[in-house]
């Protein structure tokens, strides 16, 4: 075994992508000490996520101050890669829910400060920025974010305002000719695992606002609100984002960063994978591992396993899933190119007794694969 | 994957060591259709072991009659196996437990019909004769066995009579001179898979009689008799069986088996590995699948995971645990010889919830290890 990849999933609640990496590392170094293991770090486009595209590619944090949730100044970061051309920001490091923890309110959240740290990042040098939109506390349709980056709101007094949740219904007209000049050489991509549209039954308001600290009426508000916004962004820009899938990510900033800033929604673990130069490092791999909780029929569906394992099998690199439970519909992942899956309950507990031992399991686990696959020959 | 030995013990109350072979084979023929795999599965002693042995080389049931647990006429079979020199006998045939329900008395039981099945096996043809120890209603010290196949139990009156539990305190000497000739080239092996001696608190009485309906007094007077005729055998037949390990098994035929018929008491997987010629039949095997309900530090003592493991390190084969649980000490097997242990647990369930699923989890387990191992060049 010369090479092996590690690159799974976070199990959600008990163990992170990073953590998974080291268990498996230091195994496979036990039994193959000269072993070149590429720990990958999956982030999900939430909290963490700076983290794990810097330890999975290199790079440096750029600190810098931007407007917070509720537009006092903070400080924050993003990372710039070692290619110094691709900057990854978390959208929740100024606009995410922890932030706004006991004063939770989708009507005045922003996304101002992820405008600001775009035009940074692009001063700073980035060609390609990456946005992931997980884990936010705004309800703003981006517009916010749009303010920063030079986007004018304009109400029927002719007024220029910043608009939130609660304000995005008083947009008459939007105005992008004095964009930031920097961004336009610039590509944007939204990191966003979801297709839920801007607004609606299934838009963000109804799905997402309750849980950011709205009531039934607020929902209701808020959900006007960006069918209006939709309506503006027709009439002023001639764009139609009212049924973009992942347009309701973020408080619909998955809708503003396409329509302002005419960035890509890509599924996550495509971005990742695009960034680490994934079709290249796996071609002299033996084997490469992921992950996730729970490996079911919801898997096949652009998640971390499965996006991993359609590009393995384009070059025929084994790729063995550990996880949590193998579920029903599980066998599907053979198709996907999945070569084999291993599950790390290796006592027969439920779930909330087991998970205390994960990391112990996923490491007994680990140890046996590895101890399998040096006596078939690797 | 040419050739593949499929050898497990049973999941204790899940699934016997045939339906695991069953379902091993089953995975391995959907991706190597051609793969040669032999399934030996392992007897255990008791029930079901002269099925075990015919299953696994081959040969014919012979069915007879012999007298039942409390005397009675009744027809049993035992398995001549196709060398036709090596004879399998279950002394539960007529002598077990089963057959003594609701009228369960350790101290009238008799093991005569053991002693009639192996003259009879030896008047066939046999040449070795295995006999099982396992489930056992008796408490007799194997007099009863001894007395079929001519030896003399003799009291004070002179009296020649055939001791069972409550009358071995009668017995004067012992005459074996007139011991059936037939039996004098006749190698017998018993199988034992515990270690507990003849009498005392760990003995055969203490330990065994109450699951066989003694009361606590019954249990005295059992013990009793059996440290009286381990006292006897010393006097009568200048032979010390009273610390021999694995003397207590089947309410003291351990110790009759050695004493009386000059049988080896050996390990159960012992017996079957040497049996089905297992350290040829490994030569040219690409993995040994072995298994267990449980693989813990107790594995370590002589259990078939083990007994499998050490001989299939001297020959240098990969062997690979299928178990249920992997409990603590589990990686002592490593050095045993195991080369990898795989848990059936594929979701996170209590034993009592998981358990209706052990043959579909099974199977899933082994489609991954197989998927993987051709992966990995096998």
């Amino acid at each position: 075994m010369k090479k092996v990849i590690l690159i799974p999933d976070s199990f959600k609640g008990t163990m992170s992508s990073a953590t998974i990496c080291s268990i498996m590392e230091k195994t496979i170094k036990n039994h193959f000490p000269k072993a070149n293991t590429v720990s990958i770090p999956v982030a999900d486009g939430g909290e963490g996520s700076v983290d794990c595209f810097l330890a999975a590619v290199g790079g440096e944090k750029k600190y810098t101050q931007v407007k917070g949730v509720f537009a006092e100044t903070m400080q924050v970061y993003y990372g710039m890669l070692k290619d110094g051309e691709t900057a990854v920001i978390e959208m929740a490091c100024c606009a995410g829910l922890p932030l706004a923890e006991g004063r939770l309110n989708p009507a005045l959240a922003t996304t101002y400060g992820v405008g600001e740290l775009i035009v940074n990042a692009a001063k700073s040098g980035a060609k390609h920025i990456i946005v992931g939109l997980g884990g936010s506390a705004t309800n703003d349709g981006g517009c916010g974010a749009a303010a920063a980056a030079g986007i004018k709101f304009i109400n029927k007094s002719g007024d220029e305002f910043i608009p939130t949740g609660s304000t995005l219904k008083d947009i008459d007209t939007i105005d992008n000719s004095e964009m930031s000049e920097i961004l336009k050489d610039v590509k944007i991509t939204a990191m966003c695992d979801i297709d839920n549209p801007m607004y609606g039954e299934s838009g963000a308001a109804y799905i997402f606002a309750p849980q950011k600290g709205a009531d039934e009426k607020m929902v209701k508000e808020l959900d006007f609100g960006l069918r209006h916004l939709s309506d503006v962004i027709k009439k002023s820009m001639g764009k139609d984002v009212s049924t973009l899938p992942g347009g309701g990510a973020a408080g619909a900033l998955g809708a503003g960063m396409s329509v302002f800033f005419n960035a890509k929604l890509q599924m996550g673990i495509e971005t990742v994978l695009d960034t680490v130069n994934f079709d290249k490092e796996i071609q002299d791999t033996d084997i490469v591992f992921t992950g996730e909780g729970k490996i079911d029929n919801q898997s096949l569906r652009g998640k971390v396993v499965i996006g991993i394992a359609r590009r393995c099998r384009n070059k025929s690199v084994p790729v063995v899933a550990v996880v949590g439970d193998i579920a029903k519909g599980a066998q599907s992942a053979f198709d996907e190119g999945v070569t084999a899956m291993f599950s790390i309950n290796t006592v027969a507990m439920d779930f909330d007794k087991i998970k205390p031992y994960s990391k112990e399991f996923l490491s007994i686990t680990m140890d046996n694969i590895i101890r399998f696959a040096k006596a078939m020959g690797k």
